[in-house]
């Protein structure tokens, strides 16, 4: 049986608001009427409800973590990164999956009913508007992965996927390639909307000839099939995928069609996950600093629920390249 | 800002509990009341306040769950179908990591204040009696992915892994290995500890010599570890693993070794997560129905929230090896 605020009291001696404040942060309580609170919470064992002392403090600690890639492996290492600094710091994972579902109205309404403190977005594929309804609805809100902008709606943490693009064009240009290709998620995607942007730009910029395409998904199926699609023409030299799990997809479709990596054609990916390491796979890749991405939303997370009215900031992380085994040496 | 009951109340012309009642489950009020308030609600843009409901009603529709394995892609599938399956019951779910925790305790603490209204353990590697403490505790439970049993302590929804390991050495036997090997997860996993149980067993049954060794996670790094370290003395002809992540690690460390899989050493793993399949991978296993089996758990869930008191029943799944490139073919 639950242990109720009334027998606190009534074993502490004192009222049941007395009790009732001792629970509640930030509210005033004489230091000896709370040292007998405590000490009768503890030997009845009483937890206080944080829902229901959450209609007093109107903070529930929930925070609504939305995504809607269940199918590529680099999230899992995102939820385990943000469960963790989550519980660390007090706050508690509502765990929000939208798959094929992108209007936000849904959503919004269920995490209004369970009165979330704030919204974390995590996805790059989600459009920059999805986010934006939740500020507009009063909803404190952080985008994670989203469109890096100098001038941002909500506030943002991640990478600007321009420069990324960028990035991935000058090392194909060092490695001596001249066709280049993109093959991008699904073009709807900020993230490759970005990538392409910046790639293709510095590819031409460098005088190289480049073509693009997108596969359905950030998954490994649709990697794969975009890549047997592509082989049915005359493909590019190298190309700068989506992100890993894309990649890797590419690479299995590659492989199967008897093309050597990166002797025929040559592959680099985003994110650089666990399984870019794996052998078998050894994908070079541009790193994201997933680590520090997902912490650095923690911390700006903590400064929106103290301050709602925070002005919205972009937190943008460098990239760099980590050479593995699928795209040739550098040009000397 | 957002709409209060008093409002939809005075819109509506019927008392502030004639609203209460309308948005509470069972309640009674009648037919035209209700409509009254429905469109004064809808008129307003009223949500409900699932917690403030909660205190009435005392069912929040969260559901705590429990995972402790982030290192491992299978979970990634594992919480897709859950978190989807949940919102689709109109439940949600609320994640616990507890990688590096066993004690309930805290958890336990954690959950109460948020008065889940049930938990699901979801993990092969938490003791049975993390599961138990939560039913000790009047929190009705269930643990997926626990040790079978005909007499379960509390609701188990899985497969049986006595059977899973009896079964992996009738294939090992099929394919004419003589020597073979166990490389489980952590011994201290009731999974790992049935599976060796299983294929000892039967192993010696069918008159094969049969050795054990334990990585120290379900993870990539760890099976790779566990593998490079058996290279240092004489291995077995084939090894039956874990899971598919530490089949995986092993035979990256059986390629960086220079020796070939099957023709050298033959492996198969339990699972058949996403990666099992990915070229270049080919992992023969055996296959956990894992849709079927997080569906149950979400149906036994549904049928526990009605009765809290429901003895515990343990629903268990057969498995089935996925014929795939990393054992040698059945002898003729």
């Amino acid at each position: 049986m639950r242990v109720t605020l009334k027998e606190v009291a009534e074993k502490a001696g004192v009222s049941r608001s007395a009790v009732s404040r001792t629970f509640t942060e930030g509210a005033s309580v004489s230091p000896k009427t709370r040292a007998k609170v405590m000490k009768a919470a503890e030997a009845l064992g009483y937890q206080p409800n944080a829902l229901a002392s959450s209609l007093t403090t109107g903070r529930t600690k929930l925070i609504g973590l939305i995504s809607n890639n269940f199918k590529n492996p680099f999230f899992l290492e995102v939820f385990d990164l943000f469960t963790r600094g989550l519980q660390e710091a007090g706050l508690r994972p509502l765990l929000v999956n939208l798959t094929d579902e992108t209007d936000p109205e849904q959503s919004l309404r269920m995490l209004r009913q369970y009165s979330v403190d704030a919204v974390i977005v995590a996805s790059s594929t989600l459009p920059t508007s999805f986010a934006t309804a939740f500020r507009v609805a009063g909803v404190p809100v952080l985008h994670c992965f989203a469109r890096a902008s100098d001038n941002p709606d909500v506030h943002v943490v991640g990478i600007n996927n321009v420069a990324a693009g960028r990035l991935a064009a000058r090392e194909m240009k060092a490695r001596g390639y001249s066709k280049v290709g993109f093959l991008g998620g699904p073009d709807s995607a900020t993230s490759t909307q970005d990538r392409l942007q910046g790639f293709a730009q510095e590819a031409q910029a460098q005088g190289m000839q480049v073509t693009a395409t997108h596969a359905r998904s950030y998954s490994f199926a649709a990697g794969r099939a975009a890549m047997l699609s592509l082989l049915q023409h005359t493909p590019a030299e190298a190309y700068f995928c989506g992100d890993d799990v894309i990649s890797i997809g590419a690479l299995s479709a590659l492989r199967d069609s008897g093309l050597r990596v990166p002797e025929d054609i040559g592959l680099l990916g985003v994110n650089d996950m666990e399984m870019a390491g794996w052998n078998g796979i050894d994908l070079t890749t541009i790193r994201q600093p997933v680590k520090q991405i997902v912490e650095a939303a923690i911390a700006q997370l903590g400064l929106l629920l103290d301050d709602p009215e925070r002005p919205p900031e972009a937190r943008l992380f460098s990239c760099e390249v980590v050479e593995r085994a699928t795209l040739r040496p550098p040009v000397q």
